[in-house]
């Protein structure tokens, strides 16, 4: 059955076989086909309306920020009273933080006080922090709990945590004491104490740690699950792995657009509007555009040595970007080490040294196949060759030490590497090559 | 305890402490600790040898292969048997696609004969596809087994699995019948089937679908594994979250790469010789340089009208370079959308049709600002303003078809849309905005 099939009986009305075969559909592939923009709103909550309770919940917690908006303005309070309490922890204070003032107090009054205090709280995270990232609905066990007791707890809690895989052991201050995996407890013993069983040497992050740093963490270890615990070193909450795979996405994403030199956005690219895209791409091209008079300004120096060698101009183009793009292969390489973690900032100079090493034998192979193809090809003189060819070995050189240490710079002063990427070492690189090229020139050609 | 100080201890051989230390350690952070290259490999093998049997094994799967090599050379065959035999069966074949012939046959030697026939159909699948990541160690339920029955399998076989979290039930054809949750086994009733709880509508994926595909199919549903049938549908392994995560950063580093023209590789970079990296980079240095002869090609042809308006020459850098980066704004937005499935090939002309509205309002502002300062701060003649600012609006709008259009049109011959990036895009870029630029002057200024 394929979604257009499913989309043709919608629109037939055809309610009896949509529910049949919704009911054997996967709740994320559900929420898409709701997604439509053929679909109006009063048949998506009809449709919305025949699913399962639960399951209604689970496909609502997948539509997109827009779609959630829509049905909440268009459903009953009733309706949305047990969406709210059904809805997993994390993501209803990601519905909140996407919905405007009035739905949100729409959805507080819907809730016991306890819980709007517990969600005040978490709307105060930063966004991309671990505190913005965790839910609450977690296993926690206590240490003199047997393992019989603890697959009791388990068992009557267990459908409404977002994960029982990982269960967490905590004292009376809910300090967190050990984690246990819920397979160490199903092979033990059933007289087997959490305490003897569980791990002390505990990996978490704090409330403010950066959803990067959680990333990596989850990426290092391999976990499902992660503890979150505040400064007083009470657990807080839980990551759980599916919604890293969503970060790692995200932060990947950001860097492509920052290293393109866009403001990084998570919306969605086909939903987001001309102007706000054009905004994004605006403020960069004009500060490279400012950048690039420096090597308009270099070219106007040295008029008097091109106009009476303008052959020198044609070779321009090319100078610049084979340095370009040499120094962008050392900044992007260092920038996604940096980013992965492959590279630290303690291996500084192996780099900068490799870097270098890397550079001359790039550049004495590039000079070489152009200095050849000058000479037998475009048939230029021996001096213009040589010139043009040195220019090229020293650009590299240059450009790749440049695309190397820029990043290296930019984390420094805590700025985001990926800014030194293309764009800026372009720039960068094209002024550089300008200058050697002009000043090996007039050495070689003399004036 | 940081790692110095480990490492100090161990140099002074004090090997009781450093042994309570370890024990307390994540078996990541020891193998991290052991690939210090102060340390040699007869240390390394005293202390390997000091972890707990099964704890060693673990530690060792997550050497770089690189000293798993130097471990498998230095140890007896009787410990390398051990680490065989209780190595995960997906770190076994990624230990033996490593190792060079004569190691991997002193490994075959150590294996029963049914398990070499297993590793080598697990060898012969293409890299980077679901079979190469898959694992053999599952849970296999059958339908009729009770929670109970289900649950005492578990809890028999449950330490030597890959994972237990997700089970599957299969036929006596090991055809997949359905999958069930650890969840849902331990909160349902002991006398329930499984027959009745299992879930039958399963996405898999096959042996020999691509490893993006695979990791795709992870994010969407936010599994923690994932089934792999073979052409029969029968189960032949499954998927583990962990070792996607490596795959999608794996897969953005790839991109990375690709977008920065290098040849892609998963070598670490530390540890890649000189010649290697300078390998990898040539090649497309050697393709951009050869492409840029066209510009040079279009400057010769405009000498005259260069040569008497030298001034035009100034703005070539920075006609070139911003309308290179609107280019590559445009393809990086493609590229990525294509690879994390954002945007379809059916979304085509919807992405055209915005692309060229927004290029229409960023080159507009973007010549207006520029007109403004040729005029008021650099003071160039009106001619000359008009050109160069015409030129930028017609080279934005030109360069951001370009950029959306390459990676569309490399996905539809089947190659990686990321080689379309800012690089090439780049080059014909340049040859594009030289040629509106002497067109437009020479009409304008006239000659």
């Amino acid at each position: 059955m394929d979604e257009l099939n499913i989309l043709e009986l919608i629109q037939q009305k055809k309610y009896v076989e949509v529910k049949k075969i919704l009911s054997e559909m996967n709740e994320v592939d559900i929420a898409e086909i709701l997604e439509d923009e053929e679909l109006d709103i009063a048949t998506i909550l009809i449709i919305f309306r025949m699913l399962p309770k639960d399951f209604a919940v689970e496909v609502f917690a997948h539509f997109s920020s827009e779609q959630q908006l829509n049905l909440v303005n268009a459903m009953t309070d009733k309706e949305l009273k047990y969406i709210i309490d059904e809805l997993f922890f994390d993501d209803m204070i990601d519905l909140l933080e996407e919905m405007p003032a009035n739905i949100v107090s729409k959805i507080l009054m819907q809730s016991s006080s306890e819980e709007r205090k517990l969600i005040n709280q978490f709307l105060k995270y930063p966004p991309d922090s671990a505190g913005s990232l965790m839910t609450i609905e977690y296993v926690e066990l206590k240490k003199d709990m047997t393992v019989k007791d603890a697959m009791a707890h388990i068992k009557e809690t267990g459908l409404s945590k977002e994960t029982v895989y990982t269960c967490y052991v905590t004292d009376k201050n809910r300090s967190l004491e050990g984690i246990i995996s819920l397979r160490l407890i199903v092979v033990s013993n059933e007289d087997a104490l959490i305490r003897d069983l569980m791990e002390d040497e505990i990996i978490y992050v704090n409330t403010h740690d950066d959803q990067e740093t959680v990333a990596k963490v989850f990426r290092r270890y391999g976990f499902l699950a992660l503890p979150v615990v505040d400064t007083q070193n009470r657990l807080t909450g839980i990551i759980t792995v599916d919604d890293i795979m969503d970060v790692m996405e995200q932060e990947a994403t950001e860097d492509f657009q920052r290293m393109a030199a866009m403001s990084p956005s998570d919306d969605p690219y086909l939903s987001s509007s001309v102007f706000t895209l054009s905004k994004k791409r605006i403020s960069w091209l004009l500060i490279l555009m400012v950048t690039a008079t420096i090597s308009g300004r270099i070219i106007s120096s040295y008029e008097e040595l091109l106009s009476s060698a303008v052959i020198l101009a044609s070779f321009m183009p090319m100078l610049m970007n084979t340095g370009g793009s040499s120094g962008s292969q050392a900044s992007t390489l260092i920038i996604r080490g940096l980013a992965t973690g492959e590279i630290e900032m303690s291996d500084v100079f192996r780099v900068l040294w490799k870097e270098f090493r890397v550079s001359v034998v790039v550049g004495i192979a590039l000079a070489i196949v152009n200095f050849l193809r000058l000479m037998y090809i475009t048939r230029a003189s021996f001096t213009v060759s040589l010139t043009v060819s040195l220019t090229l070995f020293v650009t590299i050189v240059i450009a790749k030490i440049v695309g190397c240490v820029a990043p290296i710079i930019a984390k420094k002063l805590r700025l985001d590497p990926a800014i030194m990427a293309a764009p800026l070492i372009t720039t960068v690189v094209d002024a550089v090559a300008l200058v050697v090229y002009f000043s090996i020139a007039t050495v070689l050609i003399g004036i």
